[in-house]
């Protein structure tokens, strides 16, 4: 195997894939990169036996054939070298790296050693734009549980949902979906009936990244057990996989109330910025802060007492359409939710203090985030 | 207590000094910032019984008087406050925060709680432009130990040194030496037949974010026991004590050999990059490189070995003079040393493997380095 590709290309692929190698894998192999060298192409390759990922960049190859390297080490040393042409050679399991004035050896595992990447037989393909899932990435990743004894809990689950999809993570205190309309020929006649995945929040924060900034049209294809994504790329088609989360999604959709007492309408940016304030105070005691509405000022008024500190106090306008009320909410699952929304204004609606309340944006993509209000002794 | 100041003063100061508050500190006012409103100032003092810092800022004052408040605390509340004036009231030991539509209340503790700040007498003051003490900092402070077993090493030795300051830091396994020409009237009497002290690097490094990139007149002043800092602002003088580190420090000078038999000039820069690739192998083992000099070749090799891993190599032009020669560095110290350096080149002077080498900058403020290489078996 020997093949020259640029270092700015290795580089920054790299240094996405050795971000899901394992630290200490049951397998060594688990710890490599594979590298598979074709005519014209470099295919780069991770497994970790869930969430597998696969690119390919542009390279000269004299030489085709494949190996796997110690992906961090391999990835360490690339992205210090000059953006300049690299050579790859390898001989038996040795692959030499030259750079410039520079000589590196490294041992590598015979790719054979390597897992094959899922692959899916002719499946439930849907077809997405890059946009509609950053979209609804954005408006439900953040509440996805990180507490590995609810397994189920750790995963965004993803559904269709009228004519759309629907994107929804919940921690048990607070619950975002975000929604996305599809044009109805995206989905093949297989996924017309509806279907409900559960995919591990990890895979899909790789995807974020992989996918980066770029648009474009990206496919979703699963079966029983395991969820692919590919998008095309000039080299190749490049590849994110990942296995399923077992087990029953909550029935999330129950949780939201259809009528409310009242309606808040509030600019979202200074909203948030007044909850970071008072949450300076909150801090000192479990994050807890006090909304009043006083519907006579029409304005929210934020509070919270830090004992032998002090206390701090914010009022702001607002619309306020039903009766005065005290609610009490976890300050930090406020202001995320506020975060993940976009538009100027947003909505609160409630009934009252020991109900959920539902705060959606005003504009910009449709997101229903729900927080449940903590008890506080009056 | 009365008074309404800038947000953007008061933040920019309160979290230059809240960095110095000790967090368990044995007084609990210590864990305070003093404030003290004189008419048309606010002065803020903190101060953990070893280094103090008070500077002032505009206001407008309409009840002088002083209180100390929880330093982190209040840092935390005013950093996110808008840009506005917030007025501060004080009545007893209670602090209103009144900025825009917020209101925040903070218990204090009476300012004759809060121990006073060390003053000199009239004693040595000299007067040295902050580029001078820049310069020195940045040619030493970064050698300064710290392993506080070694008390007097992690100070910074600052000296009289022919017509100029010398600033010097070792932590046994290297040597950073700093000088500066100074105007000799910059020197009193008192001072002219020179000097030693040795201030805690702590305090440098908190002296060096206070100055920030303004240029100004500094005076340092000290006797037995105590350093003190001093620089005019607009509002007025901005201080910095600090405790002196007592005992002798190491006699440095003599570590410096006058002869060498080898002399190598080398492009700083391309020295540096291609030193922290072979660092990515020299990692897998005792941050050991190998410098290899080849007099004919008129070129440094620079290589590694990772066990299990793999090795790599770099080789740089150089222009060398002696014989060849095959030393050993730890390649962290040798990088630290280029990186405090600004010239375009710099020159290595050696005699043997084992013995120290000393490396200068070729232009630029007059530094050096002494570093020791590590004996290796060939």
């Amino acid at each position: 195997m020997k093949l020259v590709c640029a270092q700015s290309d290795l580089s920054t692929r790299l240094s996405l894939l050795s971000r899901v190698v394992p630290s200490n894998p049951s397998n060594p192999v688990l710890a490599n990169v594979l590298l598979i060298a074709e005519t014209d192409r470099l295919g780069l390759a991770v497994f970790d036996l869930s969430l597998g990922m696969q690119v390919w960049i542009p390279a000269q190859t004299t030489e085709t054939g494949s190996i796997t390297l110690p992906a961090r080490f391999f990835n360490d040393i690339v992205s210090r070298l000059p953006n300049a042409p690299i050579e790859i050679s390898v001989e038996d399991v040795l692959a030499t790296l030259t750079c410039g004035s520079g000589h590196y050896q490294m041992q590598g595992i015979a790719a054979t050693e390597f897992p094959i990447l899922p692959e899916l037989e002719e499946g439930r393909a849907i077809e997405l734009s890059s946009t509609v899932v950053s979209e609804g990435f954005q408006g439900s990743l953040f509440a996805v549980s990180s507490d590995e004894s609810k397994q189920i809990l750790t995963g965004l689950h993803i559904s269709t949902f009228g004519e759309g999809l629907e994107f929804a993570a919940t921690d048990g205190h607070r619950l975002a979906i975000a929604n996305s309309i599809l044009d109805p020929s995206a989905l093949p006649q297989s996924a017309q009936a509806g279907f409900a995945v559960t995919v591990p929040a990890k895979a899909l924060r790789e995807l974020e990244k992989l996918l980066g900034k770029q648009e474009t049209q990206l496919s979703l294809q699963f079966d029983q057990s395991q969820v692919v994504f590919e998008f095309a790329t000039e080299q190749g088609t490049a590849r994110l996989s990942s296995r399923l989360l077992e087990g029953q999604y909550p029935n999330y959709n129950q949780l939201i109330p259809r009528q409310f007492e009242r309606q808040i309408t509030v600019e979202r940016q200074r909203f948030i910025s007044s909850l970071e304030r008072v949450a300076v105070l909150a801090a000192q005691k479990n994050n807890v802060i006090k909304l009043s509405l006083d519907c006579a000022q029409q304005s929210i008024q934020i509070s919270a007492d830090a004992p032998q500190f002090g206390s701090g106090e914010e009022s702001l306008p607002a619309q306020i359409s039903g009766d005065d009320l005290d609610v009490a909410f976890n300050v930090k699952y406020l202001i995320d939710g506020l975060k993940a929304m976009t538009s100027a204004e947003i909505q609160i609606q409630l009934n009252s203090a020991t109900s959920p309340a539902i705060i959606n944006p005003l504009a910009g993509s449709k997101m229903t985030y729900l927080i449940m209000p903590i008890q506080i002794r009056s």
